[in-house]
């Protein structure tokens, strides 16, 4: 049986998975990533477990390799200035992956676009041509699917949402600009929109009990699923300005579809329904009621991986064409 | 010789065009659009225009049409509810004009995307794979390339970069809703901007004489040049509200080139330089000193006709391949 390889590569851990064309994964391994401080001997490791499981299944054959990792440069291979991994500088990471197997594709991307190309192969976006992903984890990010190809741009670096302006001078987003849409939308953003909240307002929140650095997007959810009024409004909030950009990027490459993914997302239509409502206000009038807000096809799956090998299926596609 | 004719709808006038392969313009012929009430008929006339110049040039072998008109679909081949023409509803323009010619490839689109097309095939656009054309007339257009195509989108409408917000609840925009780019950034933006300025300042300027329903961007663009500051005001305010939206261009489709089209981009770089500032400072770091911006290399053409004429070339080139 034909198979690829997934690799999502994390700042403390890295997945491995072996997934078939249909986007069946059969096995998950894991190991640590913040151990090996040369990437020389981490894909020492990497390729040994890879070796180990194709010698466990001798009917495997692996055609190709594809990894999702952050900061990673689809067009060089590379990932440059990781802020969360050990291997600082250009680090070319399909080269040295590909002196341990020559004869194979490898390809990489960033998480966020893995994520998008996984949806495109396996998920709902299977027979789209014009959609968008946006993971709401510790950050915003996004994959572009334009004609039925993910959107790289010239430089490799396309589909960074989660740095679009929403405020200037706002928020300080942890790419040193400020009033990037991530710092409003996203997991973390959730909480501190829900601390401005608790600031302006008098009423009370069972969330006034929690402390800056123990509150998570999932707290807030929770409350506002038994009632609490300032975190429904944090959501609202959320969704709100999420949607206000979402009709941006209507206006520049006409979605069908905008999948949500990631811890932020489980909230649904918590946050999908101020979002759609938002988003049709600020449309323009040509662009609305068309463009279908919905959690990921992928949610209870490890999207990472199965992205990370749809992106080693797309490279065999496109040697086979 | 091969040709192609590129026909311009504008709501006064439309121009038609006789362009090779090269981009080079033979003949253009102007005929009226507002006096013809019923689409059938304006096509009679465009069509006896067209079979007048190819009886005129027998060495002429006319091998497909481009269309270039307000709110053009380019996946249905129609125009829609276009405010400036006559012509309502939903109007089946490239399968009415295919009844005169049946055997040749015809396409629409709107004017800013042909104006990007026409860049693509015979402008500094030749050979990039990722840029993006905007058209500063009386509103803002946009037209956006990646991976070598024109970004179409989902309904065929995709390139509406002038109705991004800036502003919610800002400036009130043609469209009915607030705060869009295109009421910052235009030629008709800037007269608006001028004027808000003009009202927050005491200082003198010759632009004080001249009535809002008389000032055109010319007349700000000629006063800044003969050192009005408050002009000069008014080029930096708008160039930096364009900057802050060519860097969430940037994280969309990330472009190599920006190139500027239309009577405000005449302005050069009185507008190119506050919006070069600007978009580095929005920009995400990996994405700062790699983008061009620069005026299109079919300023001093009928970039419109050229540009209707490069999409049946595209088009031509898509059957051949």
């Amino acid at each position: 049986m034909k198979i690829t390889a997934g690799i999502d590569i994390g700042g403390t851990n890295t997945v491995i998975g072996f997934v078939n064309k249909e986007g069946k994964c059969f096995v998950e391994k894991t190991t640590s990533t913040t151990e090996f401080k040369e990437v020389e001997k981490y894909l020492e490791k990497v390729s040994s477990i890879i070796n180990d499981e194709l010698a466990a299944n001798p009917d495997w054959e692996l055609c190709g390799i594809g990894v999702g990792a952050p900061n990673a440069n689809f067009h060089k291979g590379t990932i440059e200035e990781a802020p969360n991994l050990l291997w600082k500088g250009k680090v070319p990471f399909c080269e040295l992956l590909g002196k341990f197997y020559p004869e194979l594709p490898i390809a990489i991307t960033n998480d966020a676009n893995a994520a998008a190309m996984g949806e495109l192969k396996f998920g709902k976006g299977k027979g789209l041509k014009d959609f968008a992903v946006i993971t709401l984890g510790t950050g915003l990010g996004s994959g572009i699917v334009v004609n039925g190809d993910l959107v790289y741009g010239h430089d490799g670096f396309a589909g960074e949402l989660g740095h679009t302006i929403v405020k200037p001078g706002g928020r300080l987003c942890g790419c040193g600009k400020k009033g990037c849409l991530e710092t409003y939308v996203s997991a973390t953003a959730v909480v501190r929109s829900m601390f401005e909240i608790l600031c302006n307002s008098n009423k009370p929140s069972r969330l006034r009990d929690i402390p800056y650095n123990k509150m998570t997007s999932l707290d807030v959810e929770l409350a506002l699923k038994e009632g609490d009024e300032l975190a429904k409004e944090c959501y609202d909030y959320t969704g709100k300005i999420l949607g206000m950009k979402l009709a941006d990027l209507a206006c520049h490459t006409s979605p069908s579809h905008v999948f949500l993914f990631g811890g932020a997302a489980k909230a649904g239509d918590l946050i999908i329904k101020p979002a759609k409502e938002s988003m049709e206000e600020f449309l323009l009038p040509i662009f609305r009621n068309k463009i279908s807000i919905e959690l990921s096809g992928l949610m209870n799956e490890n999207a990472a991986v199965l992205g990370a090998s749809a992106l080693a299926w797309n490279e065999i596609e496109k040697q086979e064409n």
